[in-house]
């Protein structure tokens, strides 16, 4: 399926929409509850999937909606809006305006849109497959990291992964330069934008993962699971982004001790 | 020692010398090395604080100097300026903005004035000994937290915890309804803020920690080491920061089971 100037519009328009639903709630009343995973939902998260949904709704009646907080809704095209109103919740209610909206489009399954939007900032990285990410409308490219010891890493939280994938990411993050925490889909657009090298998550949803793919590979990165597959509705949910390609070969490798 | 209105101005115009030398550097040529400690540190830690020691030389050349960078320079006044440059250069490196530039007057050993900013979103907090916290000017106020079982809880790395201090945070951390990774300094403006209500940290230097005690004391909240002491020159570098003074002892009740 090729991705029309008007999906990028709607998608755009998604997230103009999210973000004014969760800018009022920044550092203010955003009524926070507890999932029944213990992961933190706000009112601006609920208002932001809403406000996205009535979009979709009103002009794509024939496509799926898959949200973070109000499920799937089936559609009949094919075609699928992957919604995470606010990825990074936990730094949503601390504060820090480093969380992010993530909007993707995911045809049978594979994402072919994918946007990364943080609303207090406005900053906004636009993928699109076949086609150059772009950060605030100009082209956003990975950096080249010429050995794994070189590279900068990061993952949002080591308690994501159990204890198989705690050991097997410690190996990676004994070897690089240095590690940062925290940081949610932020660190995929620092990946696209040359910032970041690596970042090795696991246990991530489709909607935590699907906008990342066309951000992070539209730039000259690759994502992909761990085993060095490309992601997929279907993946489990472990992640690698990489800046540059060379090098997800040696990450996986290291990755693959896990167990032993 | 009274702060004095020159004394303010003087840390400001400080903030501001960083800012300016930090901003370029954000996102762009940033001239990394590794210390021996292996921790990162860049042309923008070195730049920031060249600006800085030389506005506190031209203009109180009694009082002594404490930087990250550049060490120990003796005054004779008995009042030292503390300072780090980039606290959070690991965040600097990966573009995110919520590193921050930390300045402290400290008076016999105790912190007398704090200044945390946020030189790119332009974001400062400003703690005084006996005034309130200003954040961009408009006073602070931490927030109430009724039990330690709702409080969001923040520490940048558990790498920089020994086993011992681990396995005391992780208890904590298992009684609190969210922990946030990642943030440096500018976790201690959140609690300033009323966004956070604890941080716990240990491994850090005098560097580190000073400019945030008049910040969020002044704010209401309280800073302390792991016994419960205030945090002088002379701490080892164990702190606690908590947005209510009324959850203080139940924090240091819980990290107190570490060795057992």
């Amino acid at each position: 399926m090729a991705v029309s100037e008007t999906d990028i519009a709607l998608a755009e328009r998604l997230a103009d929409a999210a973000g004014a639903a969760i800018r009022p709630r920044f550092r203010a009343d955003y009524g926070l509850e507890t999932k029944d995973d213990a992961s933190p939902v706000t009112l601006a998260d609920r208002e932001a999937e809403e406000a996205m949904r009535r979009l979709i709704i009103a002009e794509r009646p024939m496509d799926g909606i898959h949200g973070e907080e109000f499920g799937v809704r089936e559609g009949s095209s094919g075609r699928q809006w992957v919604l995470d109103p606010i990825d990074g919740t936990r730094a949503f209610i601390a504060g820090r305006p480093i969380f992010g909206t993530l909007i993707a489009l995911v045809d049978k399954g594979w994402p072919v849109l994918g946007i990364i939007d943080q609303p207090i900032l406005k900053e906004r990285w636009v993928g699109v497959v076949g086609r150059p990410t772009l950060f605030n409308g100009v082209p956003a490219a990975t950096r080249r990291c010429r050995d794994v010891k070189d590279a900068l890493l990061a993952t949002t939280s080591p308690a994501l992964f159990t204890d198989d994938q705690l050991h097997a990411f410690e190996h990676l993050d004994a070897g690089v330069r240095s590690t940062v925490l925290g940081g949610d889909c932020y660190n995929y657009g620092a990946v696209a934008s040359g910032w970041l090298d690596i970042v090795v998550e696991a246990g991530l949803k489709l909607h935590d993962f699907a906008a990342l793919v066309p951000v992070v590979e539209g730039a000259g990165g690759r994502m992909c699971d761990w085993a060095g597959d490309p992601l997929h509705a279907d993946s489990i949910g472990e992640v690698i982004a990489a800046g540059d390609p060379a090098r997800v070969e040696e990450i996986l490798e290291t990755l693959a001790c896990r167990g032993h």
